[in-house]
C-alpha cells in the first residue's frame, strides 16, 4: 500500500516518491497547515493551482471540534474538506502539551482539559490512533510526548514513555490503508535522540517521524540533532520533520536527508502581512508600498504575484480587508512549494549541495531584511 | 459610446444590452458591491466563475482610503482591483449622510468628518465627480442629498438641490467615457418624485438613477414611488434602483421597469452565516446542519454548492474560520445574479409576468422561514 521509491541522492539529500491512497508524494515536499480542516483563507482550488500534494490537518483540534466521529460519519477528512491529495494528521500530543489549559500524564495516558471550554477529555496512544482512524488521513502519527528540550532526566523518561506509546500505537492500528510513523523525540541531548532514533527504526512503520524540534532551541541544535538521527534511519522509509519549518530550515533539513515538511509559518505571517520576497520579507502594511506597482515577487508564480500590486494588498491591509490574508497566503505558501519544487530539481541534477550556500544566503538575507523591513 | 438597446419587453419589465467601455451589460442586473475596492472575501475570479457582470464600489469610501489620486495613479479602479468588467460608482452623498460623524450641509456641498479618523473633508458636485473621475468606473452618479424620506417640506428642499447639484455634475464631468446618471429624489412623496423624475429625465444623460429608497420606508411606499416614477422616465435609457435589494426587491423592481441594482445584503448576510436556499434562509450556524450532508442548495450551480456540505460550513463556521464567509457569499451572490439570469430569460419569452408571483412566492418564502432557521 505505502511505497516509498527513492529516486535521486545528492550526499545526503534525496528525491523520491511516497505512494498514498490519494496520490503519489514527490519528495521532499512541504504540507501546508489546516489546521481545522482548513488551511485559512485558502479554498481547496486555491492549494491545487499553487501546486499543493499534502495537507496537514490537527488531531487535537478536529477531535474537540467538529469531533472525529463526525468527521467520520461525513466521509472522512478529505471529503469533509474536500481535499482529494494525500493528507497527514498528527497524534494530538503536541497540542495537548502546547494548547490544552490544564495537563496530568501518566503512564497510560494524558487527561486534559479544552483550550475552547474547559471540559475535560483524555487521550491515550489507542484512542490517538482511534481519532486518527476516523479522520481517514493517508499518514498518521504514533501518540507521543514532546518534553521540555533542555531537561535530560525528563526528556529521557519522555522518550522511554514516547517509545512504549508507539509500541501501543501500532498494536492499537486497525485501517492498514494509513501509513502510521513513529516519532523519534529525545529533546536536545545527542544521547537520547541517538537512542530514540535506533528504538523507532527497529519498528515496522513505512515512515518515520522526528518531533520534539522546533520548539524553542537554536538552529545549531537542531542541525546537530537531525546529524544525530537521520543517518541512523533506514533509507527507504520517508523522514518528517514536524512543525518545521522556516525557509532555511526546509534548505538546511534537505540536506540532512529530511522528506517531508510542514508549517504554519506561511499562512500566519500572511495574516501578519509578511510575505516572502526575494529582497528580504515584506512587511506589506508598511506606507512604503502605497504607491508601489509591482507584485510581490516579480518571479513568482502565483495568482497573487500575477494579478496584483503591492499597493492594492497594502490598501486591502489598511482597509482592513480580509481578502489581504488570502492573497499574502497564496503567495507565501506557493513561495515555500515552489523552493521545494527547485530543490528536487536540483537534487536529481546532483547540483543540490553546490547550490546550498546560494539557496541559503537569498532566504536568510529575506529573513534578515524582514526584521528591518517589518 | 454608450448605447443601451432593450431587446424585450414583457408589460414594463424589459431586457436590455448597456454598451460601456469594459464591456456589455445584459440587464436587468445585479451588482455585487465592493465597497473598498474589494467584494469581500472574493478574489476577482470567484466574481468571474459567478457570472457577475458589474461590480459596485464606495467613492466615499476610496476618497477617504486609499484616496482617489491614489487609485488614479495605480490605473484607475479596474486595474487597481483587477476587475476587467464594468465598473459603478456612487456619488458618495448617502455615505456622507450616513456614515460620516459629522455633517454640515449648505448650498455648495457638504463638509464632514470621516469616519475613520474623524478628520474634515468637503464634498461637492464637482469634488464628487473629479474624484469619480480619477477612479474611473464606467458608470458614475451626480452627487446628491438623500433626506428623511417621510419629511415632505424637507424632502423637496433636497430634492431641488439634488437637481441643481445634477446640473452642477453634468457641467463638471471632462472624461467622455464615463457614463453620468442623474439621481431621481423625493422621499416617499409622490409628487416629489414625479417632479424629480420629470427633471431628471429632461437631462442628457446616458441613464437614470432612483436613489432614497429602501431607507426605511415599507415595500408598499417604495413600490409605490417606482410606479410614479419609472412611467416618466425615457424608455431608452437603462435605469438604476440603488441599493436594492432583496430577492423580493429584484422581482419587484424588474416588474417596474429597473434594469440595474446593487446591495451589498448577500455578502452582509454571508458574514453572518445565512444562506438564500430554496426553502428558506438558512442559519448555518444552527447546530441542525451539523450532518447535514446536502449542499446549501441542490439547485444551485456555484462552487460551494457544487463542493461543499452544509455540515462542513457549519464547522468553519462555529471553529470561526474565515472560509465560512468565502463560501457564503460565493454562493449568495450566485443566487441572486442566477435569478437575473432567470428573469431575462422569463422577460425575452414573454412569461416574466405569468411568472412573477411564482418567484415571489419562492423567495417570500425564503425570507420568511429564513427567520425561523436563524
Amino acid at each position: 500500500m505505502f511505497e516509498f521509491q527513492i529516486s535521486s541522492k545528492n550526499d545526503r539529500a534525496r528525491t523520491g516518491a511516497f505512494t498514498t491512497p490519494h496520490g503519489t508524494l514527490l519528495t521532499p515536499v512541504f504540507a501546508p497547515v489546516g489546521t481545522q480542516a482548513t488551511v485559512k483563507t485558502l479554498t481547496p482550488e486555491h492549494l491545487k493551482e499553487i501546486n499543493a500534494s499534502l495537507v496537514l490537518s490537527n488531531t487535537y483540534h478536529l477531535y474537540l471540534r467538529p469531533g472525529d466521529e463526525l468527521v467520520r460519519e461525513m466521509g472522512g477528512l478529505h471529503r469533509f474538506m474536500q481535499w482529494p491529495r494525500p493528507m497527514l494528521t498528527d497524534s494530538g500530543g503536541f497540542q495537548v502539551f502546547s494548547l490544552a489549559q490544564t495537563r496530568k500524564i501518566d503512564e497510560d495516558g494524558v487527561t486534559f482539559k479544552s483550550h475552547i471550554d474547559g471540559s475535560t477529555h483524555r487521550f491515550t496512544p489507542e484512542k490517538s490512533i482511534a481519532i486518527q482512524e476516523n479522520l481517514g488521513a493517508d499518514i498518521i502519527m504514533a501518540f507521543d510526548e514532546c518534553s521540555d528540550p533542555n531537561d535530560h532526566a525528563y526528556s529521557k523518561l519522555a522518550m522511554e514513555r514516547t517509545h512504549r506509546w508507539a509500541e501501543r500505537s501500532l498494536k492499537a492500528q486497525k485501517r492498514p490503508d494509513q501509513a502510521l510513523f513513529g516519532i523519534v523525540q529525545g529533546g536536545v541531548q545527542a544521547d537520547l535522540r541517538e537512542e530514540s532514533a535506533r528504538f523507532i527504526a527497529s519498528l515496522d512503520t513505512p515512515g518515520i517521524a522526528i518531533g520534539g524540534l522546533s520548539v524553542g532551541e537554536t538552529k545549531h541544535e537542531m542541525h546537530d540533532m537531525l546529524d544525530v538521527v537521520t543517518p541512523l534511519l533506514p533509507e527507504d522509509k520517508p523522514r518528517y520533520l514536524m512543525g518545521v519549518g522556516t525557509p532555511e530550515d526546509l534548505i538546511n533539513g534537505v540536506a540532512r536527508g529530511i522528506d517531508i515538511f510542514d508549517c504554519v509559518l506561511p499562512t500566519r505571517l500572511a495574516r501578519h502581512h509578511s510575505a516572502f520576497a526575494p529582497d528580504g520579507r515584506l512587511n506589506l502594511m508598511n506606507a512604503s508600498f502605497a504607491r508601489d506597482e509591482r507584485p510581490i515577487d516579480e518571479a513568482c508564480d502565483c495568482y497573487t504575484c500575477r494579478t496584483f500590486t503591492r499597493a492594492y494588498i497594502r490598501h486591502l491591509i489598511v482597509a482592513k480587508e480580509l481578502l489581504a490574508g488570502t492573497l499574502i497566503s497564496i503567495h507565501n505558501l506557493r513561495a515555500l512549494i515552489r523552493l521545494m519544487e527547485m530543490i528536487r530539481i536540483y537534487v536529481a541534477d546532483g547540483t543540490f549541495q553546490a547550490n546550498v550556500p546560494g539557496l541559503l544566503k537569498q532566504w536568510s538575507n529575506n529573513a534578515k531584511r524582514g526584521v528591518i523591513a517589518g
